[in-house]
């Protein structure tokens, strides 16, 4: 029932095509009960000022935001969260009488994927990130905060590994290293990683058959997790799980950054099972 | 399903309160399987001109708008139409590739409530409007238009009535009389008028027992219509049963204002009855 108490939650993104984030919040919504509806958005990036200030004036308790408008959003903000802050970007925004605050969740989110379903705890490890974008910027910064030992950075570009590297080492704390893609010092990181974290696109659908890592650099006992949640295990992870690694598929990233914003909004623990179903169940209808 | 491609509807007031317009268009949306969702947005008076920039750049196809905001709304369109600009009051607006326009429906769906319920035209007749507010300026107007023969007002503060005589009267074609509460006049007028329309709030709920005219007055024949529609029969309507009076409860005129604005917003004909059905549903449950 949609009434005058009906709270909505938005997502910002242009253009927006498919996204998990409704059916994911929607179901979560009903099944406690809450009279809360999660709505996407489409606004083109000349709009979205005019959008972030109504939607501060009507019955929103906040909102997502998506490609392209996450870097932009946060000069249209009344606050920002230290770590969205730090990581640059602003994923999730909280509308509370009136004020905005932008928040970060992808990186918590991804962490929390990492904990549950890879069996670990960041504090201490070692890791090796591919690619330098948003993503990684996210989870790279979160990592840093959250005692990881070393980071290396690997990425086409190695100018933009370098800085950020950088920007960590001088946030956060020193724990970054980079690498050059398809080099030696690339192969020895890889072997030192306890985790493995593609952030690329790479073998995303339509690619399916595309690999951002050569599968032979993968070895027992490495973490390998991927970002890429379509299809849901890519050909990075069929490889890893081939060559007796432990494997952490990208749903469970999307899934709990969403389960940060809905306990951002409500201020209640949702229920994370359900939400997993209802987006794997869309995903599936893709 | 909210999806991507689901288009909103609006209501804008402060407060809103109870309002049948959410039920009544989600149930039309949902029987002719329109991916559409009806929302009341409270906003104040200060916010107002925010949210309405904000909602041009969204996916909403348009909005109703209630009260405190249907006069202050037609300075922050970008168009009026003519019948909106002659009631001077805006109750529903469509969004067309970011242009917001303004229509008035509320006269239009009173007169098909009256057509259907009281089974006349009101070319050639001859009307006793009760009361001088917005509702009568869009009844009496949209009366004008169709052609009615004679249009008496009768308000408490008679100046009201003089003023908008006079303008009914240069804007559309000389109809209009007026005649003072209580006053030989006024028995005369309505003993003369076909239809009795009441566009005051008395006998509103929680006070069914008044009444905005002598039951004396009303003679076997005259069409009685009442726009309250909380009781759904008003004391006055009871009373004209009685009397032997054909009546026109005020639901009608809701449920057609809407029947109106669905079309503008979809280009599709709604299922009335269904509407009808749901507003008096949630009627019940007040």
């Amino acid at each position: 029932m949609i009434d005058v108490q009906t709270k909505l939650v938005g997502l910002l993104g242009f253009p927006l095509g498919h996204s998990l984030s409704p059916v994911m919040h929607n179901e979560a919504f009903r099944r406690l009960g809450l009279n809360f509806h999660y709505l996407p958005i489409q606004v083109s990036e000349a709009h979205l000022k005019t959008v972030v200030a109504g939607l501060a004036c009507m019955n929103f308790a906040g909102y997502n935001v998506t490609i392209p408008h996450k870097i932009r959003i946060m000069g249209l903000l009344d606050a920002i969260d230290d770590q969205a802050e730090a990581i640059g970007a602003v994923n999730t925004v909280v509308i509370r009488e009136g004020r905005a605050t932008g928040y970060n969740t992808d990186g918590a989110g991804y962490v929390r994927a990492l904990e549950t379903e890879g069996g670990i705890v960041v504090e201490g490890r070692k890791f090796f990130v591919l690619g330098c974008g948003g993503a990684a910027r996210a989870i790279a910064m979160t990592l840093a905060f959250k005692g990881a030992r070393e980071i290396c950075l690997c990425n086409r570009t190695l100018a933009k590994a370098h800085d950020l590297a950088a920007e960590i080492d001088t946030r956060v704390r020193s724990c970054c290293r980079v690498a050059p893609m398809e080099s030696a010092a690339m192969t020895a990181a890889v072997a030192r990683s306890e985790v493995l974290i593609n952030t690329t696109s790479i073998g995303m659908h339509p690619h399916e058959d595309r690999l951002p890592i050569e599968a032979g650099m993968l070895h027992r006992g490495l973490i390998v997790s991927d970002i890429v949640y379509n299809p849901s295990k890519t050909r990075l992870l069929a490889e890893a799980e081939a060559a007796g690694c432990t494997i952490v598929p990208g749903l469970g990233m999307l899934v709990h950054q969403g389960v940060e914003g809905f306990r951002l909004w409500t201020g209640l623990d949702p229920p994370v099972a359900a939400m997993f179903a209802a987006a794997r169940e869309r995903l599936g209808s893709f």
